[in-house]
């Protein structure tokens, strides 16, 4: 069977592929002269899988969309307390290469040119080269990418000459004590970050890095953790899309970032990257064709972050007793992924006082996941419990909760199946499912 | 046993208890004459149980609260179109009782007071007259909260002796042709909606209304469509605290709205609502200790929307072969929550070659929901199937999808179990698993 | 012989009268359907001669040209110190109907709405009614205008259906404390005083009893004090063409203010007031044939403030010897205008060491004016004389130094004539001219 | 006689010594340790005197008291229509190092950083080289000085070494198309004008070269002609102190100009030019020591703009007739200045009907000046009054109306005296004085 996925992209390109509204950037020939109907659209899962349509290998500069991967580097360099110091983290309702200050003379976030050209400053510290601090750039975003990228020096040399702007506001920073580097420095660094040469499938696998908690799916490499991770999308969500992160919030509801060359990446936390390319834009500066495959995407496949998801049939698969050597044994099956609501719902079974048995088994063998709180709860329950007088047991085969400690005075059983917990324990009696 | 979730609230109450800084709003004598150590917290999730602590039944001014609800209803009833053209969805870095109009004359987005205020005189149309209007606001209010609310009409009298504010903005925005009434008319109203009294139960559910996708969990009523909730929960994610959205986004990650009587609410979709009351004020205009117990429970919690979840296991729980009817069957069990990510993996699993049977049983036995793309791409996948010439069977007791149609020319069969389609179909010879 | 001034007036309205571009305000009925055709220009002299040509006669409202005499008005009232406090002095570079409101939040300058309004608001104190502020309006600018105008109640009404953006204005300030009244009450009042009906004839008197240093050249009756004068006419130099200010200073260099029905007044200070109507009004708000007719006035008439006048030929008539009661004296004559430059002449001719003699007479008879710092240059002159133990004689037959005091120990002894100087102190025996 | 204007500026140094607040520049080394005590006043007449007190002659870093000076040397160079595309007049109620640029991306005036340093730029054109375009801005600021005036080059190093708001500003305007050549050489030679070195006595000159119209009054060289002047005036009068410019021209009512080092400078026209030096500055960056001294200056000197000159006994100094060769000859002498309003009143006397002489004489003996539009009336009135049929003579000893033409037929005989008058027509029979 040949998968939907490709074919699904294909068509989705078919149908914008007709809107040729919207103008290349022109301030620089590089762009204003770019094949204008260049289009393309790449998916990338969490486990590294790729669907690509349309001119999916085609090299284009990254732009902007090297924001968000070097404020991650930067903030992995040297830490939240520094680069938060230096650059904020509010919309600011304005174009990308407005000043933006706010009133501690920091850019008002780093995906407009004067927050991003401070995290690129940032990186390796004042003392570093331009470039060691490229170096440096360069190996991170590699690292996102999945394989060695390259600048396009001719490119670079085009928008140096262009650059007016981008020192403005470089002088502007430094004048406030905000840029640590020289200026002219900064930019031109700045400059050749941006003209590092990405194929839309590159662009994906960079989003999915993200989507996937800061592990590259392809090579497996931690690139940043997930705290960083974390920070990042939220800088997307609120601010990727310049003057129209509302619009694109409500309408597509994916943390994104676009670039002038006519590249947008999203990223969808746990499930996918996304990347499309297609150089006409619009007065935002977003790629017209991309913002359209975007809310289809969004759309068609429920990728809206708040989007509410069906409601779980129930995190508790079976809850029934045992008759288990001479006495009666609790049984509750755990199924499917436990976040916090899921986890809710197994402390309330425990809490309505219909569980009333002196010996309760925890069954984790049906559950997916289990995170952080999720963990944390399940033992805070297996603690009262024990402080109630009664005895816990963890049928945990993966295991979820590894070396669970339920606190002190609390003791905790752990087995692998209820059968090892039965062989050990004593046969069983009879069974009566009560759930 | 005692459920920890309450045990979890009355410690988060008494570690935030200790910061007496910030000032109750000190515009009105009722404001700042409140009792400055009311703290309470409440989280109620999307099934209706509520957990509370602290002073979670004394009544409150809902205030600014009321503003994602008050869109809700003007969407519902006006539409998006109207309601669009009225009023901006972009995030203005500004403070709330700025007037804040984009190029068009709009109000930036309805949670600064000049959105409010037009989404309030949205509400039935410019023929209503203010009390039908106030009337419609109080009974969706009411349906929200899940119980009649009442308004404080002594507050109201105080708040209109020093609405200076809002009616300048309101004259301003019928001077631009934005307000559809009466200015004064609108500001009395939207005062009206600010003196609704609430407790902090009350914000909890109201907020799990959201979060429970417009249906409210305590009545199972309905009170807004899934379209509506998520331009709401998007508005309340970027413009929702104010001008500080973006540390709010980064830091706390959960749509959430203050008021100036010292509530938040935050509502995390398919999880849970979340309530806090605590008078003083931060100098944007939020609760301290209520954004430091959002602070908590966010981190505590992992509710953070930018938290990347846990990776699934997976979402094939087993896929084997059966020697059936004299023919090889081939059994793809699913399990847990299938949405896009989930649905590709399966895909995947057809895609690969690997199942070459010439009969196919797709198990949704053990699937706890799919969401509508999941669906879709799963009937693609039977449709696929059969386009090759295979026999598909769906075999799904809930039934997740139920009257499938895989389109013309495939054939689809439904059994409520394996055993159905095997007694049907003829014996089993022998299995293998080979997943 | 026929003065050719009305000659000239009318010679400009034929040349302007071909310029049919600009539109009348459209905000309100009764402006929007005013003659477009009607043209008008009035001079009126500091003596009260008034030459005047076109439409002069045909009442229009008084608008916006309302706000510096009711200025005036408010320091006369009020106090510079209260005024002050209430409403700045800077410039904005806004719009009239930009709220503009400075750090302390008061209006930017009294000549934008804001500042107008709370000019108007000032007047009387708090505690006055309404119409007791009204009456007091009213006989101020009647005072100024020379006869008792009257409000055009009809369009008082018109205006009144349209104040939104006014209200709201007028609702901000008293958000800020600055509106000392009910903002209702005061943007009803202040309408009422820009409904004013006046003739271009009153207007050239307003501006000629500005001009005139707060004295109606027609009635005689001082309104305001020079320093109020002074004031007022420093505020229409920077800000009383609105955003335009710096293009109207350069290129007409008069203080002048327009109205929103097609006046403009110009006042040069000692000179003339000049008024013009024409309804088409240019993107500014101002008439667009009134700010062409200025501009040909200021060309033609060398009004412009920052004209350098010709040099003044000698502010010494004579500088001669006689040889008097058997010594020399040594006779000053002074002619002209004396202020700082022609005095600090006189000064100079003292100090040169040139005027050795022991008897002094200074002799004003062909000076025809000055001002208090040439009044106290002469006497200080005086004054070091004597103190050099010369005799000193002040020959001023006006007298343009009344009861003059030269300071401790010093003697001066005035003259009506060299004549009578003379006859009392004995005949001239020769006289010999050295300069 | 000691002249008594030493005496006053040293008084009035001597009261505000001892007000010690505000603070030295302190962005560089060079300012931030000058001598915080230096205090220093001087006036320049329009003829060439200079009075000064204090430290007059320690010469300070000229700042941005260049910036009147190249602007108006741009603008000879140049010419109007070249420079205003470039920089406006309109003032901005911001701070000086504010971008501050209108919507055609023009710098709202000269006075600020970004309209200083295009107005150097534009000296000499595009195609200058720095080096020319600093030689050029040299000569021109040292002939408004006199003297040959020297760069401080350890000041030009200091600074560039803190040029990044500058450089920020030049590389802006180069982003709009405004600068029209390379922004470091634009802040390089922009910096380098600003480190100029003068004295107080230097600015006391240069500016009473714009007080004398545009002629240096020690060194009688043209610099700029009048029109280059008004405008010049006119700027300083709405911009000259920054975002306190409307404070200054109420208190004040000077055009003036201060810098960074401490100066200020002012020009009256016609009349005198003043400078003071103080280093330490307000927050607005004026010298507050200066500040105080003008206001002391304007008050006491009368030399606000906006005062209104005392009136003018009478442009006629006498109106009489005389029995001349068998007719009767009506004689009008003329006295003082005159500008329009004098020459209105000479106007007048002709049009009222009173001279109905066949002969008539206007007698410019004792007049002291004539301006342009006061030549053009009179030379109108003698039209008239021989389009009548009138013999007309003009008495012009001066002359202040060299080769008079009173338009076609019109006939006009000039004569030295009256004298000269009478004894070439015939003898007075006997003269009768009627004024």
């Amino acid at each position: 069977m040949r998968s939907p996925i490709p074919d699904y992209l294909e068509e989705m390109l078919g149908i914008v592929r007709s809107d040729s509204t919207g103008e290349r950037a022109n301030y620089i020939q590089a762009l204003a002269t770019a094949d204008p109907e260049v289009l393309s659209a790449a998916f990338a899962t969490v486990d590294g899988v790729i669907y690509a349509a349309g001119d999916a290998n085609q090299e284009i500069s990254i732009q902007s969309i090297s924001k968000p991967f070097v404020y991650a580097l930067a903030l992995a360099d040297r830490g939240f307390d520094t680069v938060l110091a230096n650059v904020g983290v509010e919309p600011t309702g304005e174009a990308f290469n407005e000043i933006s200050l706010d009133s501690q003379g920091r850019p008002r976030n780093p995906m407009i040119n004067a927050g991003a050209i401070t995290a690129h400053a940032l990186i390796r510290g004042p003392e570093a080269s331009p470039p060691e601090r490229m170096a440096a750039v360069l190996e991170g975003l590699s690292a996102f990418a999945g394989r060695t990228l390259e600048v396009d020096e001719e490119l670079v040399s085009n928008e140096l000459g262009q650059a007016h702007r981008n020192l403005a506001i470089a002088h502007m920073l430094a004048s406030y004590g905000i840029l640590p580097t020289d200026p002219r420095a900064a930019v031109e660094g700045y400059t050749r970050q941006c003209a590092l040469l990405v194929t839309t499938k590159d662009l994906a696998i960079m989003a999915a890095t993200l989507a996937n908690d800061g592990v590259n799916p392809l090579t497996g490499v931690r690139v940043v953790d997930a705290a960083i991770v974390r920070q990042v999308l939220s800088v997307m969500a609120t601010c990727g899309m310049y003057d129209a992160a509302g619009d694109w919030f409500t309408q597509v509801g994916i943390p994104a970032k676009s670039g002038v060359a006519g590249g947008i990446i999203g990223a969808l936390p746990g499930q996918v990257g996304i990347a499309t390319v297609s150089p006409r834009l619009d007065r935002h500066g977003n790629s017209i064709r991309g913002v359209s495959l975007f809310e289809r995407f969004s759309g068609d496949m429920g990728l809206h972050l708040m989007e509410v998801p069906p409601p779980v049939s129930s995190a508790i698969r079976r809850s029934r007793t045992l008759d288990a050597v001479g006495t009666v044994l609790r049984v509750v099956e755990i199924q499917g992924s436990i976040r916090f609501a899921a986890a809710e719902r197994i402390v309330r079974e425990f809490a309505s006082g219909r569980c009333t048995e002196s010996m309760i088994a925890l069954d984790l063998t049906e559950a997916d996941s289990l995170d952080d709180v999720a963990r944390r709860m399940l033992l805070e329950v297996t603690r009262r419990l024990a402080l109630e007088g009664r005895e816990v047991f963890l049928i945990d085969p993966a295991p979820l909760i590894p070396d669970p400690d339920p606190g002190e005075g609390a003791r905790l059983t752990v087995y692998r199946s209820l059968e090892d917990l039965l062989s050990t324990r004593g046969g069983v009696t009879s069974a009566a499912s009560n759930t």
